[in-house]
């Protein structure tokens, strides 16, 4: 079970309140191109358990770009309201026992969706889902070998060590570093968010704090549950908890200063550089960046925005940009994207937007007029065919479509199809 | 007369092969407004010589610009091909004559359009008017009070102090630095490339060194011209000439360090700073610039591309930027702007181009199907009429029409108008 939550900025403006950052296709594959953090920790996730069902619970706002990134291999479970980690656990657990007719003593394996480890780490799950088949413990955590005395992160300090498993003894949120120093001395490991128990232990739990109901009627009832973590609700009560150490890299991708050590010296997309030390360049516009005598620099440009943040401080970037207000231009969906290159708007209402619009190769794409306004679709790459009102008809490049009203088209992209849509309020006249 | 040459790429990304730096509209004019090079020289001429004809020598590129920028009270007179100062000169000084019925005794005073100096300025140019009026020398140059040993001007000695204008004793072209000094100590002015003369005094000249020729004639033997600078076929061979010294800011504003200087430290455009020093933002764009921990730098954005450089390291950006070979997409004309959102090229040849193209209140618009293009204008916004083929209506926002062979529509702007025009090559199907 793969938890993706989370949106937001901090990585602005390559991240935005539609696209998270464990999205964000900017890691090297180690083939020459690229993936994002949900396809990197997926394939690392499946290179350790090839067969195994896996679960993503995340938003609806995250369901396209899933299906976009992993293709229908895994089973995504939207959560209808953002709560907290356990009724999301709650709900996907309900999902597999209710839905995939999951047995009492099938082991989930619980991981965060944007961890960059090495692939070690999902070896150290494996060996926790040994042992909760093997009986060592109810709940086996993962814990992470403390790299410095962080005040950070939650500390489990271990009672007993056997060859396969540690019994954790108590668990420490976010101590001083002074106390941090004296757990790490007992041995004690971060709490890295990564959990193993059988099912039906967890549904005895869900039984007991939530109550007794099927997937459908949890998911009727979830805007109403408590917003409550795991790590509170469950970690914390158990009385047979164990950890697995896992000692290697482990790092939060979740600010730029973090990222680019990762993305690698050359960065990504168009640019020249000249006389600059230390400047990462991240690009996604078709036109360069140039960067002259720069230094210790991330510069990254979208149609949403562009960055130049000195590295050390781009953990600010989020406090700045959530002060922003802008919808955002750059979409990812499941059938390709959308980027907004005209926008007029008063306060929330749109005037009128030009987009040009990506359907990959093979998908297909419903456009809708929405409601006042006038909708125009203009051909300008690909093949395919387009299906409006009663006709069906191949694409022409250079021909146009005017939605009005409650009218639809459906474009089938047989290659790569590119659009500029362009939407006119028609109240305004 | 104004000489208004030059173009490129010192001041990418905002000039490109098309807009000048002389166009950015990026100077304070002291109302809260901005105004580019053209506008303040011409406001501060103005300010000093109300009546007079002013005539701009200028290449074919830049007419709409001009037009754009100074509407109809200036006459343009555009060279067929790019000479140097002389010809140039000799071209507009037979405009006057031959178009203008200019008078021989009439005084002539050539300015560069991209000089920037205070008011003070053009009072010295006014006292060289009154020079040659009054017959003081037949050429009157202005002398700029030297502020450094430069090694990068011409420099111009006195002979004999009068009142109102002081006699050269002779030219000595970029000397080193040792020179200069020396130059400076005998009371050397440099160059400042403002000439005065008499009309007929330039049109022997031009008799002599090019012939007898009326202004159409001249257009028609241009291109065949020597290319010779005007110091040196005029300037260090006249026997009468002396100069008026300007002691006051004058400046190049042809670099970015040096431009920022006068844009003021709040920039222009859409931006967010926070912890910045020295950072001057200057943004085209619709959506923002965020500048987080930056010290010491210039960040330009516009359609063309994204410039961070250095404040001191600015002048490496031109030979930096002449490797790009893009098309510019930002372009400013006489009726308005077109801005490139999409393209797609293979080396010259265009797949398809989206443009966003402003047409300005009280503007018309010609628009031509371009050969083996379709051409499609939508509207979003604004108000007037368009005629094509055998109809005039008024525009309707949302609507389309499609061009396509030899057709073409006329674009009349009531108010500001906005379209989308998407090309798409018919020859590619």
């Amino acid at each position: 079970m793969l938890l993706s939550g989370g949106s937001g900025k901090r990585l602005w403006p390559l991240s935005n309140d539609i696209r998270s950052k464990q999205f964000l296709s900017v890691l090297p594959d180690g083939q020459g191109g690229f993936e994002s953090m949900v396809q990197r920790v997926y394939r690392q996730l499946r290179y350790e358990f090839p067969q195994e069902r896996v679960v993503i619970a995340t938003g609806e706002a995250q369901r396209e770009q899933i299906e976009a990134q992993l293709g229908s291999s895994v089973s995504i479970v939207c959560e209808p309201a953002r709560r907290d980690t356990f009724p999301a656990i709650a709900l996907s657990c309900t999902y597999i026992a209710d839905i995939c007719q999951g047995d009492a003593d099938d082991v989930i394996l619980v991981l965060p969706v944007d961890v960059y480890a090495e692939q070690h780490y999902f070896s150290v799950v494996h060996r926790m889902q040994k042992a909760v088949a093997n009986q060592k413990a109810d709940l086996v955590l993962m814990g992470i070998t403390p790299t410095e005395a962080s005040s950070r992160f939650g500390y489990m300090v271990p009672r007993l060590h056997h060859d396969d498993h540690i019994v954790i003894d108590r668990f420490v949120e976010k101590p001083n570093t002074v106390d941090a120093e004296r757990l790490i001395a007992e041995g004690a490991c971060w709490n890295g968010g990564v959990f193993a128990f059988r099912l039906g232990y967890l549904m005895d739990i869900v039984r007991e704090q939530i109550g007794s109901y099927s997937y459908k009627e949890m998911l009727g009832r979830y805007a109403d549950l408590q917003r409550i973590s795991f790590d509170y609700a469950v970690v914390e009560k158990a009385q047979s908890v164990a950890m697995i150490p896992y000692d290697g890299m482990w790092r939060d991708l979740g600010t730029w200063d973090m990222l680019v050590g990762e993305i690698g010296s050359r960065g990504l997309g168009s640019q020249v550089q000249h006389e600059t030390e230390e400047t990462i360049v991240v690009n996604e516009l078709s036109v360069p960046v140039v960067a002259v005598g720069t230094s210790r620099l991330i510069i990254a440009a979208s149609a949403d925005g562009i960055l130049v943040s000195d590295l050390q401080k781009s953990a600010q970037v989020k406090p700045l940009v959530d002060t922003l207000t802008d919808a955002p231009r750059r979409m990812q969906h499941a059938w390709g994207t959308s980027t907004v290159v005209e926008r007029k708007t008063t306060g929330d209402r749109v005037h009128h937007e030009v987009r040009i619009v990506r359907v990959e190769q093979g998908s297909t794409l419903e456009i809708a007029a929405e409601e006042q306004f006038s909708n125009t679709l203009l051909f300008l790459e690909g093949s395919g065919s387009v299906t409006y009102g009663e006709s069906v008809q191949s694409i022409t490049l250079g021909a146009s479509i005017t939605l009005s009203g409650k009218e639809v088209a459906q474009i089938q992209a047989d290659s790569c199809v590119l659009i500029v849509e362009s939407l006119v309020d028609q109240n305004l006249l």
